[in-house]
């Protein structure tokens, strides 16, 4: 039983998937049950309708907390990724979470000329031209998490040794055990 | 591990809810971790805005069917109550949580004239009445299940007795082991 929930946020392009998608096999490695749920591709199982103002970005932030709560109180280790970039809705979240299990938020604070200049969309170019209305980072904020449970900054960093400093921080936490 | 999925349908005051709350600890005391979606309560959390056409109620059955995927998945015995009165909708839930689990359909099919009898919230007298729009068995089809993997019919039966046979047959499925 690994029920916990480990909450990426941060800015488009930070690397939130890429390292939680290292961190996933790894919780197997050590007998976790594990489900990924990635904010982009929640949107299209929940949150269809919904843009990118505040309200509607909360919404979808909700709704993937809801799940996330549902799954680690069943002893899930739930690996979220998803921008969610209002305090608001990262609080709301994690007290679905916290009513039953433990929610780790890991802030993946890679300075945003990093992030522009990976741009493996290439959504920044266009956000930077003005032709993208709500693009965290550029043309919506991003809040910065006060107190997150770490703060990752990935640049100079590889998305392996990211992912290592996740795992010793769950082990602190006593929600994982070292392997072997 | 007990990952499946117990989806009661059937008509408004059917029992579907009373039963799934009967087996809900009957499968704890056999060992599972168990989870309840209510179709009516995921309506307040995933499906605000979601009226009761065809087209919105099967939106919620997929959302339903999704978590209960996810939860199934992970080794989760999921009590599913809801309506759910389109074919189409029950079958692609079925088809979500088949890819990794046990999908048991129980159609609860306690005969029109009863529901209407109990009609716990008159909302059967409201919908004879002509006042009510979209109310399933009156002013809006039931789809029978056609092959479900038991069909109760509950008029003369306790809610007791039901879930005893739901359970019957989730042994017999090799979905539970018999108690002691």
């Amino acid at each position: 039983m690994c029920g916990f929930v480990l909450w990426f946020t941060g800015l488009p392009a930070a690397g939130k998937t890429t390292i939680g998608e290292i961190v996933a096999p790894q919780l197997e490695n050590r007998g976790c049950v594990v489900d990924v749920l990635d904010g982009d591709v929640m949107r299209t199982h929940f949150s269809k309708g919904l843009g990118y103002s505040k309200r509607d970005r909360d919404t979808n932030i909700a709704h993937i907390g809801w799940v996330a709560s549902r799954l680690s109180r069943a002893g899930v280790a739930v690996v979220v990724s998803a921008i969610s970039p209002y305090e608001e809705g990262r609080r709301y979240a994690r007290s679905l979470v916290e009513i039953h299990a433990s929610f780790v938020e890991v802030h993946v604070a890679t300075p945003l000329e990093e992030c522009a200049r990976r741009d493996p969309k290439g959504l920044y170019v266009r956000a930077f031209a003005g032709e993208l209305a709500n693009f965290t980072g550029v043309s919506a904020p991003y809040e910065e998490p006060r107190a997150p449970e770490l703060r990752l900054d990935t640049s100079g960093t590889t998305p392996m040794e990211s992912a290592t400093t996740v795992l010793a921080r769950l082990e602190e936490l006593n929600l994982v055990r070292a392997p072997g």
